[in-house]
């Protein structure tokens, strides 16, 4: 159902190149051209550098999250149309940081994937870069900690993620015998997600003053290799407490600062929402105001 | 202690340019120009495009996992002829799949870690590509499913890991009432780690003769994620042996095909090895003795 000339530049975009886009569409090379070149007139702007392979510029790049929605609208409207769903199942990419993939998001979505028959693609990234991927039509929506929404997009705030500060009891007797001194925090070797986590280094700075660009510290990029890293006593680190619950419950883990570290998540999603996905941000937004704290209203 | 020449051509490297690298070295840029000269004029190859950042030729890329070991072996004699630590911690670099890093690995290289005062930089890629990263110098070791090693390096054998698959009693009961047949198989949703993910591919050609590349599936990349998803009953997917046993006790998970998917897992190093990595990399050999099945010696 989509308008042959964005169909045009979504392949040859797809493909890298006019002539291989025009072989899937079954289509001569100057036809393809030909719709690319009306699709840039209607908008006054070039959309594709006819480099190899073909790349969007900047106007194109702005063209793909729209691309995206009217991808999703029309499997909806599709499944609307004929409801036995000849198509398969939706297909929605979502945005999500890796601490709420592993622990609030499945439960949220949950029964809105099952009832719709979606399959997810769930894209993980930090989460102060999810938002770009939105930005970019690489997802429909995305949580991140962003408050404010990018053009043509709406926030709606879900809520705070607190982390607590956790090791395990060998390692705090160990490392913090008379507590989180400066001294001790600049020797004791911390656990962080990813390379560019600054959870760690914020509280740092914040609470003791240090500039802890060089403070040692483990690169852990896996939740239950960070848990692991930790209950063996291998480093301290920011655990979201939903996460550290059941292990300080065990005591396996102990709660090292009085300080909680806290994220605000916000669920990122176009303004112009398909049912289904408007469907989505109800339910995230629900369960997050269980899993999470104090959630307000969007802003 | 390393040679200046070496020194120069790094410092370029990270800085991007040689006059921010100058300035770091506190030396003029014609004589850091001076330097990689000569290091280029002894080793007869050109190391650097003279772009804007500078970047490394192909030569030059193959000096830099050098210049980490290098690095290793260094820190190793400082702390050898200091033993009171006065650098801190050995920071190790070593590439690991995320299924390992989630399971089995942590618990490998926690004693020599604690012991030799180690802070790990754990690299995760998909374990096709780990490999890479030993190349690149980005790590010093890494755990891959390649069995033949780059030059340079050994590769020791470290077993098997088993993948069932599995899913939720209710989505047996809803999905595949007549078990895995071809006809279910191709309208249940699956679930994959990552959008490279090719072991269920391989799983619906090799065992049903389905040419799968679009049965429906969820992309998961977070191995609690993806278990949740599972428990939830929203897909079924490979979840590693190790991981999935104590949720199939539980009755969450049930075991839906007799069949098993394989890893073969190896431990790739660079031949000359310092004491330390040395020390590692009989430890992961050990542990990956117990974890994984039917270890044998490097070949």
């Amino acid at each position: 159902m989509i308008d042959q000339r964005l169909l045009a530049f979504e392949v040859v975009l797809q493909e890298g190149g006019f002539e291989r886009a025009a072989r899937r569409l079954s289509l001569t090379q100057s036809a393809v051209s030909q719709r690319v070149k009306l699709l840039e007139a209607e908008l006054g702007q070039v959309l594709l550098v006819r480099s190899k392979p073909v790349r969007p510029t900047p106007a194109g790049r702005r063209l793909l999250p729209y691309l995206a929605q009217l991808r999703l609208m029309e499997a909806e409207a599709r499944r609307a149309l004929s409801p036995r769903q000849a198509d398969g199942p939706l297909r929605l990419a979502v945005g999500v940081n890796a601490d709420s993939l592993a622990t609030w998001f499945i439960g949220a979505v949950a029964e809105v994937v099952r009832d719709e028959d979606i399959v997810l693609d769930c894209v993980v990234d930090d989460q102060d870069h999810t938002h770009a991927l939105l930005a970019d039509g690489e997802v429909l929506g995305c949580v991140s900690t962003r408050a404010d929404p990018i053009r043509g997009c709406a926030a709606m705030r879900l809520g705070t993620m607190p982390y607590l500060c956790a090791g395990s009891p060998a390692f705090r007797a160990h490392w913090f015998p008379h507590g989180l001194t400066p001294a001790a925090l600049a020797r004791a070797p911390a656990i962080v997600f990813g390379r560019h986590d600054d959870m760690h280094e914020a509280f740092l700075l914040r609470h003791f003053g240090l500039d802890a660009r060089r403070y040692p510290h483990h690169v852990v990029p896996s939740s239950e290799g960070f848990m692991a890293f930790a209950v063996a006593g291998l480093g301290y680190g920011f655990i979201p407490e939903i996460q550290a619950r059941a292990h300080v419950a065990r005591g396996e883990l102990v709660d090292l600062a009085p300080e909680r570290e806290e994220v605000v998540l916000y669920w990122h999603h176009w303004q112009v929402q398909s049912p289904v996905m408007a469907r989505l941000a109800r339910a995230i937004g629900d369960a997050a105001g269980n899993a999470l704290t104090s959630p307000t209203p969007a802003a």
